[in-house]
């Protein structure tokens, strides 16, 4: 009997692609990477997946997960080895509102989670480009950090708990809701950010936090990283950690993101060699409630701090969205980046990360023709 | 040659205490354990940690780590075996004042560094009543979680980068200074928090944070935990996240502090069952600068929050420390949690976890016999 027959004898030929109907899954988001797999694999419960993993692990046929293939270094090809897809696994079993958790399938898109928490009230606070097509799957395994990174940490720092299913078939469950948990060693965080490597994983507990009242979201240019790190302390420090995003866009990503989407305007008259784009969230309904003159005190604070940096020349200009419509046109050339990186060009790396105060250092570093890097986050 | 003998062959005999030296070290903090180690090591560097642990390896003697023995588990306990003190390792490698990050050898003091951090206008968010003998190698160890543990997490949460020594002797560099780290599997993670049962943990990098401007302290009575997650919420959303330390003290905890410390005035004219230790601070300059009437706006705000809750029946009684004298005071209450727990009765357990929404399931649980829960954080 072939690894398919006993898969499907196991879990029934339903939950199997071939041909044709497993072809699309041989291309990932970036199309630079393509593969054709033995099979595709789409079981629906945690005991399927096990039942799976017991009999490739028998015959030694590689197992490659994969979730929302929406990762950009091509870690979802699965040349001449199955590929197991956690797509069905998207229930979200519960939200719990006291608790502020959800817990979730591995298999359910970022976007659907937004939703699910936002009728509540409540956030999952992790959120990037692919949201629409990335799964909780994907974004454990991989640790996505996403545009909130700075406020919220990266998908680690929003991950309670965790299913997971080890090669061998046997299921480990790490489902704690605890925000401290030290019973045992720590194999979530192990897990975590592994790509797959220690297990599949099946479904997550996840923190989700107060939904913000409102937004003061800007475009700032700044002469220099360290005048950027300077600009991110104080506004932490004034809006008490409220700083949701603080994203730098040297030039080259704002030339690029233009001549990729030409009819977007370009962010200030000048051009500046280094931008950021900020949002500062209020949480307090004092910051969030309209004054009488009809601005928002999340955003006066924003203007002024802003205001009182361009007097004083640490900021060079700054512009602050006045209306969601202006908000949304700001994160777009954000939520661009993917496509950016992938236009033109060679492309270095993803996940770059770089101790805060070294970020100056390390665009020196880059010499005028390599430098590649489009987008870079503080982490 | 005894093991003793090659290892002082090896770093010294100046590093080795046996006999009377070493029997203070068979006692801890509880003073509930003791043993006779086989001698107390105390390297001054991670190569001599890494040659101690390559002999006792080879001849397979056990080697118990230590640092400030202030556990509350018995677990530097050292019969028959040698035990390694980092208490030499105490140096503070670097303050990192734009990064925000500290360097520092496992056996620097969690005061020391409290000190250290505060110079530069910066704080390290760990605290506990142990702390002027705690150290950072057995904070980590243990993922210490402290009375700040609500708005900064535990020791993990506060950890980027460790050095390990294994039992073989190999040092394992893991000194990032990242935020986001997404290199390799995340092996920090495994040793914060795993007891010394995977290597001697001999320096870290942590994160520090910005020094709060003010302080609002209370002491709040409420019906029911789950009036007291109302508070918690409702705080943590008013202040942005501002709550330092929310502690849960039950009625039994205020008796047996009271019995301890007679002088110590109880919380409030009436002995209530749910008493709730607050700290807020303000890390918003225009929190913490007093009004022409003399009153700080964290302070004020805090007051307004309690009384309406006052008014609406949530909270039962509440005192604000209108003083620096009047908030250590409550904040004696919180510290002397070791002696508390330790003082007559049986002790059941600490490092107890319950999920926020059902720390009050949990308590019921417990019959009023064998309520010996004396404290609990929520974690
Ligand atoms: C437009 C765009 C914007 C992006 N922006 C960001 C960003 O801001 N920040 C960021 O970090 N990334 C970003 N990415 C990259 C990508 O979205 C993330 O890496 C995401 O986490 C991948 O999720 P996925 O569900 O698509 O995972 P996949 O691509 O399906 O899988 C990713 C990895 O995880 C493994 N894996 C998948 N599911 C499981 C599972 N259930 N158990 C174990 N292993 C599994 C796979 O084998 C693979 O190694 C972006 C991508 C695009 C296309
Ligand atoms: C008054 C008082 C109040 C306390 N309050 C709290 C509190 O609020 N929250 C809390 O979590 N704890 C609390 N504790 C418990 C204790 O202080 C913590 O567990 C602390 O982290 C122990 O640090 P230490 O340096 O004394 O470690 P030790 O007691 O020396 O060691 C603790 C454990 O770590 C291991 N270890 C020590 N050093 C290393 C190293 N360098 N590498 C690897 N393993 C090592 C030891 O073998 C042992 O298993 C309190 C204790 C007291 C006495």
């Amino acid at each position: 009997m072939t690894v398919l027959d006993q898969i499907a004898d196991a879990i029934g030929a339903d939950r199997i692609l071939t041909g044709t109907d497993a072809a699309p899954y041989g291309k990932d988001w970036t199309g630079a990477y393509t593969s054709t797999p033995l099979a595709v694999l789409r079981p629906t419960t945690t005991a399927e997946v096990s039942a799976i993993l017991k009999i490739a692990n028998a015959i030694k046929t590689p197992v490659v997960p994969a979730s929302g293939r929406t990762g950009l270094t091509g870690a979802t090809l699965a040349q001449d080895a199955l590929m197991l897809s956690v797509e069905r696994l998207n229930d979200i079993y519960d939200i719990n509102v006291d608790g502020r958790t959800a817990t979730v399938g591995a298999g359910v898109i970022l976007s659907t989670l937004h939703d699910a928490a936002e009728a509540h009230d409540l956030i999952f606070p992790l959120t990037l480009g692919a949201r629409g097509s990335a799964m909780i799957g994907g974004l454990l395994s991989t640790n996505a950090g996403g545009s909130n990174v700075v406020r919220y940490g990266s998908t680690r720092g929003l991950c309670l708990g965790l299913e997971v299913v080890m090669a061998d078939g046997r299921v480990m469950n790490l489902m704690s809701a605890l925000h401290k948990d030290n019973s045992g060693l720590d194999l979530r965080n192990l897990v975590i950010g592994a790509e797959g490597t220690l297990g599949i994983i099946t479904a997550a507990v996840l923190k989700l936090r107060p939904k913000p009242q409102a937004y003061a979201t800007a475009m700032v240019a700044v002469a220099s990283l360290s005048d950027a790190l300077t600009l991110l302390y104080k506004l932490q420090d004034e809006t008490g950690n409220g700083v949701e995003a603080f994203e730098y866009m040297p030039r080259s990503y704002i030339d690029k993101h233009r001549q990729l989407f030409p009819n977007v305007a370009r962010p200030f008259e000048k051009d500046y060699d280094v931008n950021i784009m900020i949002e500062v969230a209020a949480t307090q309904a004092k910051d969030a409630i309209p004054t009488p003159d009809g601005s928002l005190p999340v955003v006066s604070a924003l203007e002024e701090t802003l205001g009182a940096m361009l007097e004083e020349g640490t900021v060079l200009d700054a512009i602050i969205a006045q209306n969601e419509a202006q908000r949304r046109e700001i994160w777009k050339r954000r939520e661009d980046a993917g496509e950016v990186a992938f236009f033109g060009g060679v492309f270095v790396n993803t996940d770059v990360a770089v101790p805060l105060d070294k970020v100056a250092d390390f665009e020196k570093m880059l010499t005028p023709g390599s430098r590649r890097l489009t987008q870079m986050q503080t982490k």
